[in-house]
């Protein structure tokens, strides 16, 4: 486990956020050299173990919102992530005692490690995903109904801010939230989901900060000494490379705010061919025709050689890739999990088939 | 001067506020409707002359915000406007002494006799534009900076709710505020713009409810007593009949959020036409090709025989109309307010050219 996070440490979660996104969540890239830049000045951030929390801890979600492909070219003035806990704080009348993180997979993973170095308060060891999910309410803190998405406060790079007291359901308050990330320019800040330290133990997806940390450290081993390191990949996410092949087919388009489409790949022989469909996620995968992997369930692309995450901006003719399939957490996989993130939240009219097996996240000690 | 707004007093401020509302502002009916419910529940609203308010008194503006279309189908909740006041008050953590109106034209006239009644505390007749215009920043009370639309609180009909504690600009506040009302569905009720008492005698257009009041008495007098009612609307206004004739051809649509278009006014010899362009509000005549009048001037379209309030919605090829003409309150016409009410800041390559006297609003006592 780990309990704190020094630069060594940022390069490996990384990559194993990158590869936790499937296909989405934005790249982690920037947000660590920002990371970087504020552990040299303060020091490590100090990663505290769900199971440590008092069960009156008072605790809630940072993260950014937006358009992953706006935070690329629109960077953060920094102080983003602090200046959102502090809103939400004075809004509530009270005091964080350490943040989560919404979700491991992708950008959001680096956010609230830079939030809680620079409120000075730790991160948590758990997030509400093991993955990347595009909305607010996509979060296994949410799913019970007993923590709520607002109050939630956001700030952009400049001087605005809001802060959304209630909200009719935590959908709505995705609505309202979404919208006024686009009022400031497609990025903001945003805390959230304000809960105690007895909701996130029973609501969160445990130690997906170290199952990162570890799946990036595996893939780093695993390229060094040239072995199989998509397997190596699925080895640690309890996971199954389902495929072998080349890219040969593209189809991408941005539609309601959401990069939505889908990838053909066949396999090396040409006799077989593997189709995925994403929105902003890889979300359901086709195996000759054949429904084999659906959302909540991982579905996770990676170079064939490197291992290394290809996210759907990336996905380009000819290259050649592994692609794995990774049992969601049980958290995902309730019923009422399922309504918010099961095939038919995102359209698709096909039932979740879940993978065999498989507990996304390291269990405690490992 | 008007103390208290009345059953009887309702419908007379409605034709007023119409004609003020220069083709925009959304059409004051349904509010009066509303008004007239809580009136007869409650009693008479209380009116406070602005020079009655002590220069500490608490102040802000209240209304609706979205797209006037929108508002005739989607009826309010009926607690917005008090709803959105306590929100505010909850967070500056003060009471309101008095409501101030934010734009006499339109329905945005009966909607602080609502939240004032509702919340206990008087109206004041005071606006921030002698007129309507479709953005909060358009406002008197915030040309000279002493005031700002942030914070500002916004609730919906149903439990959504937002704050914005600040804002980079009032701009700004709109840009997010405007956002916010699209994700409640292009209808909330607002509160912001807080002022003190000093502020408000210093920034306001006078008494334009009680102007409103008298406008549409005479209007209504007018009509019993078949006289020439535009004559009527331009004695009590200080404007002029610039033009009498026929609609000949309308052209509308919606862009940005805006009813956006032109109307074209033949006049009943045929030798003449005149030419307005619109966005929400009428903000250009041309007469033969000529500049005639620009905002933030007034210009007011009325039936030819009833000297009825004709908005842009209305429009419709072969009514019979007359233009009036009204210098703006010079609080619209400083160097500071052109910049946001002038024809520049519609997109026109004008320069604003002032219609001679005039000064609306009733004098004191008048």
């Amino acid at each position: 486990m780990l309990s704190q996070i020094t630069l060594e440490d940022i390069h490996p979660i990384g990559i194993g956020a990158g590869i936790l996104g499937t296909g989405g969540g934005g790249n982690p890239y920037l947000g660590g050299l920002h990371l970087a830049s504020i552990i040299r000045e303060m020091g490590p951030q100090r990663i505290i173990d769900p199971f440590d929390l008092t069960d009156d801890a008072l605790c809630c979600v940072v993260g950014s919102i937006g358009a992953p492909t706006v935070s690329i070219e629109k960077l953060p003035e920094g102080t983003e992530m602090s200046r959102a806990l502090s809103l939400l704080e004075e809004h509530i009348g009270r005091r964080f005692d350490a943040v989560a993180i919404a979700e491991i997979g992708g950008a959001n993973s680096m956010q609230p490690l830079i939030g809680g170095l620079q409120a000075g308060i730790p991160t948590v060891d758990s997030d509400s995903m093991g993955r990347a999910y595009p909305e607010i309410q996509m979060s296994s803190f949410l799913f019970d109904s007993s923590a709520s998405a607002a109050p939630l406060a956001m700030v952009d790079a400049a001087d605005n801010a809001a802060v959304v007291p209630g909200a009719s359901s935590d959908k709505w308050a995705e609505t309202i939230a979404r919208n006024i990330a686009v009022s400031m320019g497609a990025r903001a800040g945003l805390a959230g989901t304000i809960m105690s330290g007895a909701q996130v133990k029973a609501a969160g997806v445990h130690y997906t900060l170290s199952l990162a940390h570890h799946l990036g450290c595996q893939v780093l081993e695993a390229q060094r000494q040239k072995s199989d390191v998509p397997e190596v990949v699925a080895s640690v996410l309890d996971g199954q490379v389902i495929f072998h092949g080349k890219i040969s087919d593209v189809d991408r388009r941005v539609s309601k705010g959401f990069a939505r489409g889908g990838v053909r790949i066949d396999s090396f022989s040409g006799a077989d061919k593997l189709e995925i469909e994403f929105q902003n996620e890889f979300l359901i995968a086709f195996i000759n025709g054949e429904v084999a992997v659906t959302t909540p369930d991982l579905i996770c692309i990676v170079t064939e050689e490197e291992g290394e995450p290809v996210t759907t901006e990336l996905l380009r003719y000819g290259t050649r890739v592994a692609v794995i399939a990774v049992p969601a957490p049980p958290q995902l996989k309730t019923g009422v999990a399922l309504e918010v993130v099961g095939p038919a939240a995102f359209g698709y009219d096909v039932a979740f088939r879940p993978l065999p097996g498989g507990v996304i996240g390291l269990a405690p000690g490992r």
